[in-house]
Parts: C-alpha cells; structure tokens; sequence
C-alpha cells in the first residue's frame, strides 16, 4: 500500500481528505500537523485524537515553533517586514514553515504522495505546491478539495456516508492563530468598505491600565522581557500575551495574493507590532543612513517573495546574510507603553547608540566640526545642482 | 546702501540680524517672512510690526500655502512619504519651500546679500545655504549666527545695547508649527531614552467622541472632506482642527541630519497620518503589485532627499513624474474613525477598486480560472527555485 | 462561420495552423503578420501568397515599426536596456509590439478565436497568453502546437495530406530579424560552453575600414545621424546598415525566461549597441548622479518585466513617465567610431554638458569653491561613519 | 619633535611636502608608500631613495597588494562593479586601501600628524581625509598642496631653494597605474568630445594573434589562469600581462566626482574588465534571477559608495555578506578568446550551471512540466494586469 502524508488540520476540509485519500485513492494516511506555536496542547491532543478516529496509519506532530523563529520570523523582525507597512505576514511566513516540515516529513518516511486541502482559490495551494515541487520533486501531489471542487455540504454528506458526522454550521469568522498573529476573515473581509466588528476579534480587550515594558534585543534578537532573560520565542509568548488583551496591533490589510488578485484579511498581531516597532526603533539610533536604507528594500523584497512561498530561492539566504551583517549593533533595551488599542516606543538605551551625545547633539554646537566645515559642505554637496542650473537656465 | 533679504521669524536669532546686519554691516535690510500654513494673521502682523520696530527697510510677507502643497505637499501624499516608517518631514518640506521662496524674493527685489539666522548645528542651514547657492549663486550669503557664535546671554545683551527688549527667558519646548505638522523638541528629545511629557504637545487632548470622516481623493489629491469639496490645503487644515484634539499623529522620530548626526525630535501632524494611511489604503486598492512596490522606494527617496534639501535635483521631476503617472486611478472614498490618541481607516470605495469581486473574491473560486491552472502557475512559478535544487543537492 | 486571427509567419507552424483551424475546427481564418522592422517587402509578399494558398478568408499586413518604436524601443534606449548588461531585448520587445497589434486587429474585425503558433517550451507563448487575457478576454486562444505536440515529420505529413508541400530540411540556425536586432540559435546556444561559429552570424563581416558617425539625440531620440534628420526609425535602419557589416554587436546572452528555465541565444544587433552607448554616454555628461543610478534601477525593471510580457502593467506607465522626464537635457551628438567587431565612443557635444569647464574642471581649481570648503565636506560627508566607530571601536 | 607620516610617491608634490613639513614646520617626517600592486621593485628602490634624499626620518613601504584584493577587489568581482556600465574603479578602490593602510601606520608608530598631498581639486583629497577623520580621529591632517594652493614652478623653485633639484617639465598624460587598472589624463579628458590618442596609452598594442584563455572561478574568486591555481592576486596580474598587449580594456569614462562635478578620464584595465565579464557570465548560469538582480543593485551602491570613499561605513561589510553569501555556486570555468582590442566570452562550464538540459532546454519540451501547466501560468501570472485593464476600461 503506498504512503501519502496529509498535511491535517481537523477542520472539514483536511477530514474529508482523510477518509477519501484511503477509501477512494486506497492510500496509506500517515496524517501531520505541524505546530509553529498556534496550537495548545490540548488543541493538538484533539486533532489527534480526530485523525485515528477518521482511521489514519499513523499521525505525528511536528513542532517547528523554535525552528519556525530561526529560520524565518527572527529574519522578519531583523527586516521590521510589515507588508504594504501593515501586516506582519502573520500566514504567509507560517505556511512556508509548515510546507517545509511536510516535505521533510514525507521524505523521513518514504512517502509516494503528500495532499493538501487547500482550495483553488487562496495563496496556500501555491506555497504548498511549489514548496513540494521544489524540496521533494519526486512526490506526487494530491489536492483533492482542489481537484473536487466539492461544495460545504458534498463533503459533509460524503463523510456522513462513512459514518462520520461533522457539524454542519459554519464559523461567521475564519481564524488563523499562528505565535506571529493570528488572522481573521468574514464577510466585512470580502467587501472594500467595512471594518470587522468587535465579536470578530479573537482576543477581547480586557486591559485598560497603561502597563511599560522593557524589551532587550541582543544583535537584533528580542531575547529578555522586563529583564527576564527567556529568550525570542517566550519573549514573542508573553508579550503576546500581556499586549493583546489591550487590543493592540489589530488591522484589517488589503494586499496582493501570489493568484494576482486583492485579498483583504483582518489580523490581531500584539506581539510582532510591538517587537517591530520597538527594533526598528533602535535600529534607528544604532544604524547608518544607509544600513537602513537598504534593509528596508531587502525587507521588503525578502517579506513580499516569502509571501508568495518563494523561501528556498537563494537570494533569500544572501538578503538572510545581510540581515544578520546590518544586526552586530542593534543590541540594547526598548522601552515600551502599552495602552488600550495603541503603544508607545518612549526610548532606547544602548552603547551602541550613535545619538550618543559625546559627538555631537542636534541643534547644538560641538568641538567635532565647525560652522565653516558646513559652508563648506553645504557647498560641495549641492555643487552638482548648483552646475546643473547654471547650465540649464543661463540658454 | 546694499540690499540684505533676511528671513526672518520674529525670534531673537533673526533680530539680532536684523541689527547686526544694517548697523554692523551697513546694509538695507528688506525682512521677509514665508507662510506655509503654520502662521495666524496675528502672528503675522506681530512679526511685520516687530521687524519694523527693528528698523528694517521693509517687510514683505509671502504666502507660499498653496504653491507649498503644489509643489511638495501633494507628492509626501502621493508618495506615502513618512520617514524611516515615522515622520511625515513637516519641518523639512517647509525649510525648502521657505528657502526657494525666498531666494525668488531677494532675486525680485534685486538684493545683493542674502541671510539666515541659523546656527551651525543643524539641517536648516544646509537647506538654505544649498538651495541659495543654486536659485541664485551670484547673491552673497550671511549667516551671522553661524557665524558670531553667540550665546543667548549675548544676543540679548547685543540687542539691549541698541535699544531692543528681548524676554531672556527661553521656552521650555521649541515649537515649529506648519501645516504638515508641528515639531516639537526638549529636554527629553536629546535623550535617547525619554519620551515627551503631556504638557510638551501643543494641542491637548480635548475630543473623545469617536468620530468617522470621509475623505475623497481625486487622482491622489485629498479633495473632499465629509463631501464638502474644499480641495486639499482646507482638507488638511480642516481635517488637523477635527483630529488633533484627539491626539492623533503624535510620535517621537529618531533620524539621520544632513550633517551626520542622530536627532530626535517629537512631532504631532494628525492630518498628515490620516491622510497617507488613507491614500495608502486607497492605493492598494487600486494600484498593481508593482506599483505599490516601485512607489515605495522612489517615495522613501524622495523624502530623504528633500529632508536633505535637494529638491532642486532634477531628479526630484522625474520622480514627480512617475507619482503623478501612478495616481491615475487613485480616485475614491477612504472611511476613518477617529479615536483619542489613534485612528481607523474603515475601508474605501472606488471605481478603479481591483477587488472588485467581479473578477474573483480571495478564498472564493470563479469562473476565469481554474485549479489546475493555478497547479500549472505554482509549477512554472517555482520552476526555477526547484532546478536550482536540483542542480545543487545531488551532487 | 466564426472567425479566429492567426498570428501567421509563413514558416511550417503557422502553415499547420493554418489547414488545421479550417479543416479540423471549422473555423474561417484571418491570418495577420506584424511587421516591426524585420521583414522586406518581398518577404511579406511571400507570406501573404503562401497564406492565401493555404486557403485563408483573409490577410492582413500591419505594420508596426513607427508605433513599436514610439511605444517600447524609444523607452528602451531612454533606460539604456541591456538585459543583464548584454541583450537588447531584440526578440522580447517585438513579440509584445506583435502581441499587442494582433489583439487589436482581432478586436477590430470581431474575431471569436485567436491563435498562435508558440509551442509549450518558450517565452512567446506566455507573451501572446498574457496580452490576448488582458487585452481581448472575451476571444478565445487557440494553440493548436502546444496542445497537440506534433514532430515537424508529422506536421509535415499533415500539411501533405492536406496538399500542401513543405520542404523537410530544417535551417541549422533559426533566426529572428527585428529592426532593434536579430536573433540567432543553433545547437552551439544549446549548450553552455560553445560559442557560435561565422557562419551562423545573418551578416558577414564586409566593412575593414574604420568610419567615424555622428548620432544627433534631441531629448533622449536619436534623430539624425551623420547630420540628416531622418527620424529616430530610419536612424537605427541606416545605422544597422553601416554598423552591422563590421561585425559590431555581436554576442551571446544567457538569461533567465519567464518559465524559469535558462536560456542561451545568440545575436546581433549592431545599431542597438551602438546607440545605447552613445545615449548612455551622452547621459553621463548631461544628468546628475541620481538621475543616472534611479535611471539604471527603473531601466533594468522595465526591460525585464518587458520581457516577461507584462508591458500592459500600468506601471509601465509610470516609468516611461519618468523616463521621458529625465531625457528633457539629453540633447547633443555623440561622435562614435566604428571598426571591425567593436566601436568606440569619442566623445559628445552638448549645451547641457554639465561637465562645462566653465563650472570648475576635474583636478584643476576655481573660484566658485576652495580647498577649505572641501575639508569641512570632508568632515561633515565623513562625519556618520566617523561617528560609527567611534561608539563602536572604543568599548 | 611631532612626528608626521607623509603619504609619498616620489612625485613635485610630495617631495615639496617632505621639505616644507621639516623645514618650514618642524616635523619629523616619516615617509610611506602604499604598494597595491601598481609599483616594481625597481620603482619603490627609487622612491625610496629620493624619500632619503629629501631627509626624512624614515620611509617605509607598505605592501598592501593581497590586503587590496582580499578587502576590495574580490568584492568589486562578486558584485561585477563598473561604474556606470564602464569604470572598474581602478583608482578609487585603490585610494581607499591606500588611505586606510597609512592610517594604520600612523597609528602604529605613533605620528601625531599625516600628510597628504592632495590638490583641492580631486576626490583623493575627500578619501584621504574622510578615512583618516574615521579611523584615526586623534591625528591631525595637513595637506600644503591643497592649502598654499602653489602653482607647479612655485613648488619646483622652493625645493630648488632648499637644494633639490626637480626635472621642471611635465608629463603630457598623467598616468595612475594600479592591479585593477591604470588610468590616463591629458588634455582630450579635459573636454568632452576628444579622446586620447594611440601614443596616450601606457601599454602599445604588441599582441594581434588571437589566444584563448581559460579563467577558474571558485566561489566566485578567479583562482586560476589556464589551469594554472596561482591564486587571485596573480591571475589578474598575469592576465593583465597577456591581455592588456591586445589593447583590451581602453575606454574613456565620464562620471560624478565626490564634489559634485564631472570629471573624465581614461583608463586600460584589460584583466579587469575580461574578469568581470567572465564572472559575470558564470553568474547568468549559475545564480536565480533574483540574485541577478539584487547583486546588481547592491554592486552598483556598493561601487559608488566606495568611490566616494565610504568604504567604512558597516553598509559595505553588510554589503560584502550578501555577496559572499550569492557566490556559494559560482564555480567552474570560463573561456575567453582574446583578439586586439576585444575579446569574446564563449562560454562556460560548472557543476552548478542551471542551464542543464536535465532539467528542460529553452525552446525544447521536457517531461517536468506541460503546455497546459504554461498556459495555467500565464493565465494566473497575468492575471491581476488583466484585471486591472477590466476594471478599468470598462468605465
């Protein structure tokens, strides 16, 4: 019997594939779910617990959440990635993370095939697929939900029909919980002109005392929450967990999806906003003009290609070298004023810090250089435009 | 006598030039003030009467608002320009459109000498010095600040020697109102650490009440507020009366000068951020992929490169001219609620709209493709990504 | 009787087409050839024949070089496009111009069909998809080649059944002739290490005696050569004709293709080269330094996203727009000296020479600024990095 | 008595500085020359013996050759850097080493000043400063020539008074000779439209049979010649000494100075520019496209910057990181045929080429993918244009 690994949510989509990879394609299901830090325990212990009963040979779980960090969400905080200066990519990123720990899976134990349930009309299907293409080509692909084009109700009827009963009512929001944001879709996300309301939001606003907190980010690493040395993926944990209950860091973006259509998608995203922020922040004070300069375009570039699932191009690991060069200064604490629905970065402390007032404060006068150093340099540096008008306007 | 154009502010710098210049240097001083939005007519008849009472020649008041907006205004908006993801160059854009206009000045009125009350320390002199070198090389600069190096104690005291009363006590926080916001500096923003207290912002947090307005943008210029079409210098000044109250658009900037060092300085500009965030949205509704990735970078530059006075380089046309081209679609409605201290932007209605579900809604399948087009897509999409592995794992 | 537009060529392909659209899909075919500059008058009168003879309803002849010029080779010398600093884009351009007339002429006479003779391996495929999808959505795409996979024996044999005669033998070079250069493969361009022999060049090396050219540009155009003002068009014809017999142009270019595959072709393309230089040069004495380096970054992006076919991206506008502005002191002739297998540029004459030695020339002193002035440039343009390490070499 | 390290050629101008930092300042004077491949034996036997002659303390000769290329040239490889399209840099990459070499031995023995003997007129001045200001901020600078501003018989007769004899005539070109290239000045460069004549040129052309070289890149690093592993520094330098006889590598280049004006020059640089296009070609088979493309825009920020003297601004080690990073595959072997004048790249050979026709030829079916998966992609791929011209035209 040949081996097909299911990449296997729970939800309807993932459960019809399930019983039709086997009782249909006469598949072996070796079912996986891969947790980047959105799943509890508990959550996870379910999904399991639903995979033996749809009669899967075997299911594993795959945690990548501190892989998932190394490889991809410290790169987007080293590039303070917000898409379209919005969205943290909070998916995007996830799905690369996932897709990358299938393909690993289904090569570990020799599978023929690997299945996704995604639908013909998202950006998953892309990165799934492309990603498979690329690190095991010589898998065959399965997307049944895809290949079916089955409606909500077939699907249910089909595996009413193998004796398991799923409830048929549908959630009003689609949620995405992922450790880099969790993203929200309903049917305001499907038209221009409507914000979600408050119900939608997964996380209610509870907090109302303005609480600060102190970030240390070591070579652009978030690795202590006030003074607590616990590393980036806790820190991202509770802070996400202290910032999210005052609403901080929910947006509703409107982008481009790899399928060249718009897609417009809420998100709650405490955590990375802050962590962004904040990086940004002393990066501002401990990098060149143009160390910032080109990280911007780099991030940007780097947030965007991952988005469209290209993460194992190598240009992405030569804008990772970089990235890591640009961080050798950007260590230091940032303070942070969390408030019901917005923050506030109040300032930095770092050696590095090139507003260092030894050389120089702005707007006062210092031993370094002098008056006369800037007539002249004023005079060098618009020598070019000066020429050009002389020579453009005296015809 | 010899002709001096002086900019002049009322402040004690630029009366202390005033004497300087016409009884140490023997010149006929002609005082002018440019008004780009952020001077009342009370101010204004204030400075005319103060620059008489200093026995200057004549006092000119130019009014540059509009022509400021025409010429730099409309393309920060088009341009999305906030620097380094923060600051919408209040204080830079105007210095440029002040300087230019008043090198048009001193060329009118046939002036031999040109001044500046700036001081050695900080962008503005490079601003004037640069784009008075260019407008019009054969007029002399004076910059007797700069130059004279003298204290607060002895300018007052050099005043007070020719009969002039100057209040020696210096303002807590020195304010630099303009119609694209207001710059606010201090005690704490030459700390790196400190952020400003309540007290330091000049407009206080008075409105509560969310409020939702409507902003109309027609090729990219805001031209309507709550549909009264008051074209875009009353829209802004308009939407900054309704939404500064709320605290809207204040943010502490950390950047690089012109001269090479980090300032920091604090700034509320309600309006401006309400205003890129909504053109922003309002253009990823309608912009392709590609131009929101291209007006991103030329938008960053463009704004570095006015911050550093260069908006003479004709490059600065060609830019123009690529932003102007990518507001063709940029018509329709942006929805924004104001909060204290926050904002919203509800979403957006347009004819140009490319998530129109006509042509397919994100996560929902349609007629003008099909999976297994986006299975040959995702296939030729990474084709090169998987050859590359190909080609370099197995060997 | 519906109709369909072929994209007819004369060569075995479009012939195959020609019968197999009628015969097997009933259809009344309107077969159209484009000229952008490749083809003689006698060449077109043979294709129409031979149209005709395969029984075609009707033929048309558009011609397109004024247009192909003024819509993409203008814009293609303002950005001075070489595809990876080597190929002017010779085949690429034209199959857009080609692309864009036949949805037109399709659009024009009401057809229901459109066909193209591409098979599944090449870039001109998705050329013709891409721009038939945008520019005529509502006519349906044939590509009888593609889908059908036929050998060249078995077209052959076909097109015999159907009483047409083709001659067996295949050229050993296939060759694409445009007006902005002429293309050639064989089975050296197959590999990766040989390099085309003589024989394979379209024209032999003739002309041994080396001949000095004047190229007159006015805002960018190259309008007169050697002093005639013949237009941009007939310009590159005489040029190609006087350059193309040394030798000149001569390359081979390895690239990446829209399907993610290399590709490797061989070319020659004398005039292109040739003026490009000249601009490129003319440029350089003539635009400031950020002219030049926005100019190269928008050129590069232009020419791929042309090549990739994606010419109707509106943001393609937008850089033409830029474009053309930045050509407004690109005014001048350029003094160019051909020899066997190489020229040389000697030099220009322009009134927007910025380098004018009336403005300082290069290692001689003047008046306008002095060695001081250059120290304190040197101090402040030095000051950030100067900063840098101080902070971050003494701890 | 203060010590001063004076960076000496041997040259009018150094020499008048030798004496004047004794005698008219008091200094002890210690002489040293900076060898980045461009000076003999024989030359620096010489140079050393005048610096005796002229009384100075010391004199020592830095080699800096395997120094230059390890911290320059390998970078202006990966990052195939010409100026503009043309300039391989060769004099401002080598000032940068210079400048920083001396810094480092003024440091080293502990001088308290350093000396240079740039004119006011050149970007030498700017990069000699710029890097002294940043790596040794405690040492003072003093450049006479720049600041007594004599003219050439002024200098001659003050060493004349001081017993030292000077040939009073000048040479007719100006020549820098240097690993990376060797420029040319004379009066054609001084205007726009002349260029230099045969006798200009340093090295006559002697070579006319053509000759095929085989260059091996490993990492991106041309560690062969002909087979031969010798190691970088002496492939240019023999590839130099084989090409440069056939007159490869003589252009004139026209560019931006650091102080705003055009300067031109000429230059020969047959190894450089034959590498370069040789690595380059490599690159095209070897790396993605978007590694293409980004090196392309880092190589030429990273080019310019070091031209500008900035080379230790941490931008160019991020810089550096990114292209280490992007040669990871560039290995393998390049074939270059040498002909008078020019030379002709024909190809290519390495384990890494992702033109493998394992894996699809251009323009030949393959078994990876289809004709229908082509069409899926350009349907997709094209599809948000051809929405954009949907909802857009239809109005």
């Amino acid at each position: 019997m040949k081996k097909v690994v299911l990449a296997f949510s729970g939800g309807l989509d993932t459960s019809f594939c399930c019983i039709y990879l086997s009782k249909d394609l006469g598949l072996e299901v070796h079912s996986v779910v891969v947790n980047t830090g959105g799943f509890s325990g508990d959550e996870l212990a379910q999904i399991e617990q639903r995979a033996y009963s749809l009669g899967v040979k075997s299911h594993a779980v795959v945690d990548e959440t501190q892989n998932y960090y190394d490889s991809s969400i410290k790169y987007l905080i080293f590039g303070n990635v917000l898409k379209n200066a919005t969205y943290p990519l909070s998916v995007s990123a996830e799905r690369v993370s996932q897709a990358t720990a299938i393909a690993n899976y289904a090569k570990k134990i020799g599978a023929e095939y690997v299945a996704h349930g995604s639908t013909g009309a998202g950006n998953d299907q892309v990165r799934f697929d492309m990603i498979f293409n690329t690190l095991i080509p010589e898998v065959a692909i399965i997307t049944p939900i895809r290949d079916l084009k089955l409606s909500r109700e077939e699907e249910i009827e089909y595996l009413h029909k193998h004796g398991v009963a799923f409830n048929a009512e549908k959630a009003r929001y689609s949620i995405n919980k992922g450790i880099w944001g969790t993203s929200v879709g309903g049917k305001e996300t499907l038209t221009s002109h409507e914000t979600l309301p408050e119900e939608a939001w997964p996380t209610p606003v509870t907090s109302e005392t303005p609480r600060r907190v102190t970030i240390d980010f070591e070579r652009g690493e978030p690795v202590a929450l006030d003074g607590n040395r616990i590393g980036p993926v806790k820190v991202i944990q509770e802070l996400q967990a202290i910032a999210q209950p005052y609403g901080i860091g929910r947006d509703i973006h409107v982008g481009d999806t790899i399928i060249g259509i718009k897609g417009r998608v809420g998100f709650e995203a405490a955590a990375p906003l802050v962590i962004i922020k904040a990086h940004h922040t002393l990066e501002k004070h401990t990098l060149t003009k143009w160390q910032l300069s080109w990280k911007d375009q780099l991030g940007a570039f780097y947030g965007n290609w991952m988005h469209e699932g290209q993460m194992h191009d190598p240009v992405m690991r030569d804008i990772e070298a970089f990235l890591q060069s640009a961080q050798q200064t950007v260590t230091g604490k940032v303070f942070v004023e969390l408030h019901p629905y917005r923050f506030v970065v109040i300032g930095v402390e770092s050696p590095h810090d090139l507003m260092s007032n030894k050389f120089g404060s702005y707007g006062e006068m210092n031993n370094t250089w002098s008056g006369d150093d800037v007539k002249g340099f004023s005079k060098i540096f618009g020598n070019q435009v000066s020429i050009w008008h002389k020579v453009n306007e005296k015809q």
